[in-house]
């Protein structure tokens, strides 16, 4: 059983040193938590299934940052700053030490660097694929939240980054992609296997923000919920998109690739709307954090759903719906 | 698809009611949470996979009440009051409406009696078995935390209620145990299908213990764990243990089963240490707040693991080792 460590073992082996003060060493079931003073806490949670949201084969250390990452995204999209993850973990019978290993260096790093330590979790086994959970705490002053639903009509409506990376390079995880440059290849497949969490303008969304929500099943599907939920709507000139070089080489190369990269899930970019009057402040706060932010629309009065058009105002013809992970 | 709703309609349909106010009616990807002002919290996390912490064919609502009732038992372990939880289900292909809405009932159910609301999740498939997670935050005032290594030379050792009646359940629904009176027999698998969580006795641990654990892998176990990351030992005399007239039925017809209640998972019963000085205060609070605490030992200096001993002093027979969800 050298290789194979039961629980208690595996979680001081390969856990432990990632724990902050609240995880009590992992020597608890629980964590203790002091939260800031005057702060609110934002909680986010999602799964990650292997074969669903992740290739059972990937690198165990990507599975790990990504489970993360996602969270971390939620938080960013809400201006908050990390707090701490508990990390419930499904093991499949065939995990090796290497593998956690792997896993555990790839959390831990992330952790690090994203200053959200460890606090607690769950190690099971399962009969079924690898399964995580990661449930993510983080901190906002009150008053700042950015909810999903708190568009207003005249608001300035912007996304981060770039769009359809991830889309993109899934299609080529696939087999399914065309031929593009080893850089732009590698790229894109590095995108759809590391999303970015855009903490860095966690502080400009606070301040300035009306709302935000992160990409996880489409810009098109995100927008669409998020201007709903909002109660207002919007035009989206389509050609505004921001598309990295690579997503650009690909969609070159197969136009129809184009509503895919709209479309297609995992982005991990967020979308951000600000009171036209806080637009520039908003601009020159994600320069200072090093975030690209792309202004795409604004925001009107209205309950129909948004219309997507293109560079004559037509409307843009998609090819297929929103990812779902669901 | 009128009873398959997608992810969006199934949230809004069958989660939505349950949440409190923190979970912005299910509509935003994260909670708001205001902590209450000068309270730790408490956060824990257990994962649930059918076939391994449950069967498949168990009732939803069962499953659901268990699911949050394991975490809420590690709150009260910790002297915590409930503030909401967080649900991670990954379901597999075959669930139906009438699943989900037995789900989601039992859910509800038990949210209202335990005053924990629903303030967050994700819903995702799954291509093996159905998995929960839940990740609960409890608060507790500062200083009144009962660690599980919070043991103390001198500290009297308790239990609350009956111990292995659990694992007696889960024998009879294995087919594996005595013939038993009706009543007694569905008593035991009553305690394996659903815990209770001694959330009751949560104010007295606040103030009165030193330590506190829930048992979930075995009384055995479980103390064995709870001493030595305490730095101390004990002698359990193992005729102490309480039984439910409906366990101790068993073991008269089964004097093997007394190892299994003894060592056996799933009670989520509450191991509690006290001061001596505060043993008295603390079984006057237990008996107003109407939860069943009994002494089972005294813990002294000592690196050693535990005895466990008969009523004559000798070393007890064990049949087999604790139970490990892992």
């Amino acid at each position: 059983m050298t290789d194979r460590p039961g629980e208690d073992e595996l979680i001081a082996r390969y856990f432990a040193p990632l724990a902050g003060p609240a995880g009590l060493g992992l020597k608890d079931d629980v964590a203790l938590l002091k939260p800031p003073a005057g702060r609110d806490l934002v909680v986010t949670t999602d799964a990650l299934v292997a074969g669903v949201h992740f290739f059972a084969d990937d690198p165990p250390g990507a599975i790990a940052r990504k489970a993360l990452r996602v969270n971390l995204s939620d938080l960013a999209a809400k201006g908050a700053e990390p707090i701490g993850f508990a990390l419930n973990l499904a093991l499949p019978g065939d995990w090796t030490a290497d593998w956690l290993a792997g896993f555990a260096a790839g959390l831990g790093d992330d952790a690090a660097a994203y200053r959200c330590p460890l606090i607690g979790g769950d190690t099971v086994r399962t009969p079924g694929p690898l399964t995580l959970a990661i449930t993510a705490i983080g901190a906002v002053e009150p008053g700042r939240f950015a909810a999903r639903g708190g568009v207003r009509s005249g608001d300035r409506l912007y996304v981060t980054g770039t769009v359809g990376d991830s889309a993109l390079g899934l299609r080529l995880r696939l087999g399914q992609g065309p031929a593009l440059a080893d850089a732009d290849r590698l790229q894109l497949l590095d995108r759809y296997l590391l999303p970015q969490p855009r903490l860095a303008l966690a502080p400009a969304i606070a301040r300035f923000a009306s709302a935000g929500m992160d990409i996880s099943d489409g810009f098109v599907g995100d927008l669409t919920k998020m201007l709903r939920v909002s109660g207002v709507t919007a035009t989206i000139e389509m050609s505004r998109l921001p598309l990295s070089p690579a997503a650009s080489a690909a969609i070159g190369a197969d136009p129809s690739l184009f509503p895919v990269a709209a479309s297609g899930g995992d982005d991990y970019e967020l979308i951000v709307a600000t009171p036209a009057s806080a637009a520039a402040a908003f601009e020159a706060a994600a320069a200072e954090a090093g975030v690209a932010v792309t202004p795409i629309g604004e925001a009107v009065a209205g309950a129909a759903a948004p219309r997507f058009v293109d560079h004559e105002g037509r409307p843009f013809k998609f090819g297929r719906g929103s990812f779902s992970h669901f």
